[in-house]
């Protein structure tokens, strides 16, 4: 007996999709790394395919491959409709379409969930959990295409949403693609900068701000140069915002690092500040785009749907040593404070940290008190 | 009987260095704001000052206030010597050698420790605890004005490192202030981004990844501006040139984006990649971008002195409820692993999540094993 669907590839995303459906005899899965496939399927997410007819046929290849892979699929009958997941959607749509592939039974679909490891031993069954799925239909792409997508996504556990390729291709540009190339600039700047007398590392003096702002800079180069490059018409306008409003910056900074600095400068309110209106607007342009800069933070959502002004943080000193975060952890559980995230922040060194919990913001009154109580040293 | 140390300014900075110093008797305090003082008094960091005459003063006030209170401070001759604790120093330098204060007994120093809060409420002992204290004594400084201040950073437990007022200014335009600008231009990009159909926010479809690169941009933008504008000779160049690299990364997206792209394109290897040199240049251009990111993460202590090479991550799936977290942690507490840092990746709107531990490289076989042993699902 055949299986219903299919998986073509499985890396993180195609072999997650085989466990989150756990039902290994009605998935059959094909890649053209036989480490991999063993790998997968010794995971428990499916069979190796037989060469049998499916129902349906997800290829979760690398984006530049699925054009040619679904015109092989469809060249011997694989399966009666197929999806894609690319991280870029309107791109392969065109290839899919120029290439001369059969559209009606194709839809392109991504689902807005990975972590930064890959490949088969990374695959985890939860990873789609009420995640997002974009469903992405071309205007060739059938009502039954359509549909054995969304089932597909459904099953995932994820929360199917439709909407153009252009579209998506929009969104991940802005929360995605945009950030990862702001992360790799300011590493690359980091990269270019001279040690200082006695060849000492100015980087020495950072702390835990240049570590989340260049976290995503670690990802993988050429893995990133595709993705990019494959969504590089909504990607471009962005980056290109996005250096404008450092070059206006630059300018600004540049007028107030002039010679003309007075006294009051750094600060816009002083006696002299009215008599420089290039030092007045300077100031003002500076202080734009850090004020717009926290009101957009505030449309960042922690968890999907809710925003970080819903949380607040709880701050607790500890001693730098094994079982102390376990421990504030066991306290907040035991008063049955649900913590939503922790930081560490290391007071390097020496043995002490502070270990900061974020907590839903009307729960943060009763996490300090119960932290407290429980002998915390909870910090103002 | 007089203090031997004046604290001017009871803010995050001035009440935490009165509370490592643990000796109330020996700190006097002082501030035109009588509820800090009151509430820097009353946890402990030190006495109302009662003008008389001390060792030594440290202005802990703003740094367009430094030069006038510095004077004020002289004119009454309330110290033997002084200090300041600016984040930028090249500036108040030449503000107070401007001002015609005297400055053979004053200086400069920037101890390299803070948090996201701010006000003596949010003080803490350990604040400077294995921190570097940069000192940035002028030509003017005496020897004994360097001593007092090297005292005072070694007194609060804090490493002090000798560096002129200008490579102290260049090291944390590098490592501070150029990574908050990006992360605010990131999220003012992010900000002035067009909803999308259906007035639906693409910013929904986040991941961790625009978390974690946005996250300072919630700072406050008044401080923000008047540590950018002091620092402004030496911030403006850097960010020129993280400008300028994203403008390069803008126009090579606009060539990927262009309407000769073949079959090949992203991946820089196809058949047709030797056809098109403008092409294979923009690819170039984009990866070197993502290679220099990438080699340029690696210089970012997590650990004052320890990289991130030097840590790995350990993966775990839980159900995301109160005290899985706690749980884990507990876990890896009785099996003697030191856990650096934790993230929760949720995969939200379900219950699970996976946590994620760094653990230092050398013990990462050994948590796995070790929580596995626990019963915990530990992750490829």
């Amino acid at each position: 007996m055949s299986a219903r669907l299919l998986i073509v590839g499985t890396g993180l995303i195609g072999t997650s999709i085989g466990l989150a459906l756990a039902d290994p005899d009605q998935v059959a899965l094909s890649d053209a790394d036989p480490v991999h496939l063993a790998a997968a399927v010794s995971r428990g997410a499916g069979r190796p395919w037989d060469g049998g007819r499916v129902q349906h046929a997800v290829l979760a290849v690398p984006p530049h491959r699925i054009a040619a892979v679904l015109q092989q699929l469809q060249d011997q009958d694989a399966a009666a409709t197929y999806s894609h997941v690319a991280s870029a959607q309107a791109h392969v749509q065109a290839e899919v379409q120029t290439g001369g592939g059969q559209t009606t039974s194709l839809c392109g679909s991504h689902p807005m969930a990975g972590r930064e490891q890959s490949g088969p031993q990374a695959a985890v069954a939860e990873l789609f959990q009420g995640r997002p799925w974009a469903l992405c239909p071309s205007r060739d792409t059938s009502a039954r295409a359509l549909a054995a997508t969304r089932g597909l996504a459904l099953d995932c556990g994820s929360e199917p949403v439709v909407l153009s390729a252009e579209d998506h291709d929009a969104a991940v540009a802005l929360v995605s693609h945009l950030p990862q190339l702001a992360a790799s600039a300011v590493a690359a700047v980091l990269l270019g900068a001279p040690l200082g007398p006695g060849g000492r590392d100015p980087v020495r003096l950072a702390g835990p701000g240049l570590q989340d702002t260049t976290r995503v800079a670690a990802s993988d180069p050429t893995l990133w140069l595709q993705v990019l490059s494959q969504n590089a018409a909504a990607v471009a306008p962005l980056v290109r915002a996005l250096s404008a409003e450092l070059d206006v910056a630059a300018c600004a900074l540049d007028l107030l690092a002039g010679p003309g600095m007075g006294s009051d400068a750094g600060l816009g309110m002083g006696s002299h500040a009215g008599s420089d209106a290039d030092r007045g607007q300077a100031q003002a342009a500076v202080l734009d785009l850090l004020e717009r800069g926290r009101a957009g933070r505030t449309r960042v959502p922690l968890k999907r749907g809710e925003h970080a002004a819903a949380f607040a943080p709880v701050a607790i000193a500890v001693p730098d040593r094994p079982g102390q975060l376990a421990g504030v952890l066991v306290s907040a559980a035991e008063a049955g404070v649900n913590v939503e995230d922790v930081r560490v922040e290391h007071l390097a060194g020496r043995p002490r940290g502070v270990i900061e919990l974020l907590v839903h913001a009307g729960e943060q009154a009763r996490a300090r008190e119960a932290l407290a109580a429980a002998g915390w040293e909870v910090l103002g």
